[in-house]
This record gives C-alpha cells, structure tokens and sequence, in this order.
C-alpha cells in the first residue's frame, strides 16, 4: 500500500478506536441519567465505529494468525510497561498530579499480568493449540486481570469480588 | 491540569483505546481458529483496556453529561464527514487503493446517519429527557446504521437483514 493512504488509515483506526472508546462511556453515563434509549443508541453507534475500525485495520494488512497477533499484543504491552507509563508516571509525578498517577499506577500493574497471560498463550498458539484456562475476571476499577478465581478484594485497588466481571 | 501529564493522558487513552480495538479483532480471530480460550482471554484483556481508557477519560476531565456528550459526538462525526474522509478518500482515489476507498466510502455513508441520529437525540436530551426509538440495527460489513427496521439488504454494501447486528 502507498504510504500516504497508509498513515491515513492507521489515523482512521485511531479515530475510530477513540470514537468507539468515547461512545461506550457516553453510553454508561446515559444509563446512569436514565437515559435508557440514549444509551443505547450510544452503544450501537459504538459498534458501527467497530466495524469501521476493523475495516481500516484489516485494509491496512495488520491482521495476522493468533500466533502472530499474540507476538504483537506482547510487545504492546511490554512497550507499555516499560517505556510508555513509566515515563508518564514520571511526568505526573513530578507535576504532583495525584488523580493521573493513580489511573497510570491501575494500567501499568494490570498490563504486567498481561504480558504474562499473552505469553503463556502464545507457548500454545506456536503449536497450533487452544490454551487451558477457566474463567478470567477483570476489576471493573483498575483492569486487574486473572485466571481461576475472582480474589476477595482486588489487590491493586480494593474493588470486592461481587464487581469482577467474568469472562 | 498541567499540559504535559495532560497531553501523556490524551495520548494513553489513545493507546488503550487502539489496543481495546485490536484485542476485539485477534479475539474474533482466534475464535474463527477454534481457539475458544484464547480468544475469550483476547476478549478479557479487551474489557481490562476499555477500564484504563475510561479511567484516563474520567482523569482528564472529558466526561459531561449526556447533552454536552452529544454535542461532542455530533462534532466529531461532522468533522469525519466534512473534513477527515473526504482528504483520505482524495488521497486513496490519487494512489488508485481501491480497498481502501471501499473500507472510507463504507465509513462515510455511515458517520452520516450517525451524525443525524445524534442530533436527534441532543433535541431530547436539551430538555433533560430520553428518546423513544425503536431497535437500532447496525450492518456488521459497514456500519450503515437504522432505527426501527433492518432493510432487506444494505443499501450501502447489500449485507442480508439476517446479520445485522440489534442494539
Ligand atoms: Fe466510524
Ligand atoms: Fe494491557
Ligand atoms: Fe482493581
Ligand atoms: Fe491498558
Ligand atoms: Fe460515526
Ligand atoms: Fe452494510
């Protein structure tokens, strides 16, 4: 593919990515106003963006087989873990801004899990094999992530086991 | 909030955002391989990222009520439609890419409607009420958008009534 149509679709999945991203927490706060249709409109919307996005995604060639798609969600989130938010949590830190260091301190321990979840996915995935888990549970807080067992409290930021949402 | 944790914010929810996308799409992927778990961890991981995003959103001060909400959903699928696809749609024409003038014109047609369905609601949503609307359908090939009805086929890209998606 040319590069100038390349850059602007990789912008269009961005956009559409953040687009979807803003439309399901507009969704979420018009629930919250009981606003039950609007939310749900939201949520439709939401996934037109998805299809816009997958699309875009697709077009540009990035789609790959579960082995390779694994290798690149690894580095991702290894790019996250150690360059992106320790940097940004640096930065928050020294302009004291307290409510962005916590939401950058929820990401970086939840992404260190998922580091380690890909790869032990990916160790099946070079074999052409499922992997063998039981349910995943995710704190609606701060994206703590596990396999097995919800624990009591979240041990990142406290939420109760009740709120983890199953997977 | 100070410009420079501000900006690592915006550009963080724009990571989680994009990584959330990406996620959805290798978790269909491995689903289509038979990797049942695999792609349900994709899927877990997906919610764990749309939890970061969130958070930054919320940090960053963007969240308002729902009228304010539609008023920057109206913006920005005004700006796609008049501004961004327009530009990437010349530029795909000039480099002759035809899927991705397919994957733009798809996009397009669709952010249209969803331009028109916003405003809509910001009309009920001004008076602090919901709307009332019917089932919304939305065609997983395009992302063409309806309230009420599915048509036959798509008028933009003729997928079957059958596999639109019913919000
Ligand atoms: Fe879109
Ligand atoms: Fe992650
Ligand atoms: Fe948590
Ligand atoms: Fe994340
Ligand atoms: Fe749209
Ligand atoms: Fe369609």
């Amino acid at each position: 593919m040319r590069e100038m149509t390349k850059a602007n679709l990789a912008n269009a999945f961005a956009g559409e990515s953040q687009a979807h991203m803003r439309y399901l927490i507009f969704s979420d706060k018009a629930e919250k106003e009981g606003k039950a249709n609007i939310a749900r409109l939201f949520k439709a919307i939401a996934y037109a963006e998805q299809v816009h996005a997958t699309n875009h995604f697709k077009t540009l060639g990035e789609l790959s087989d579960t082995k390779d798609n694994l290798e690149k969600a690894i580095s991702g989130e290894n790019f996250e873990v150690n360059e992106m938010y320790p940097a940004y949590d640096a930065v928050a830190n020294l302009q004291s801004e307290k409510q962005a260091v916590k939401s950058i301190h929820y990401a970086i321990e939840a992404e260190k899990i998922h580091e380690k979840l890909y790869s032990e996915a990916r160790e099946a995935a070079v074999k052409d094999q499922d992997i063998n888990i039981g349910k995943v549970y995710v704190c609606p807080v701060c994206g703590y992530t596990v396999v097995g067992e919800a624990p009591d409290t979240c041990p990142i930021c406290g939420t109760k086991k009740e709120m983890f949402k199953e997977f």
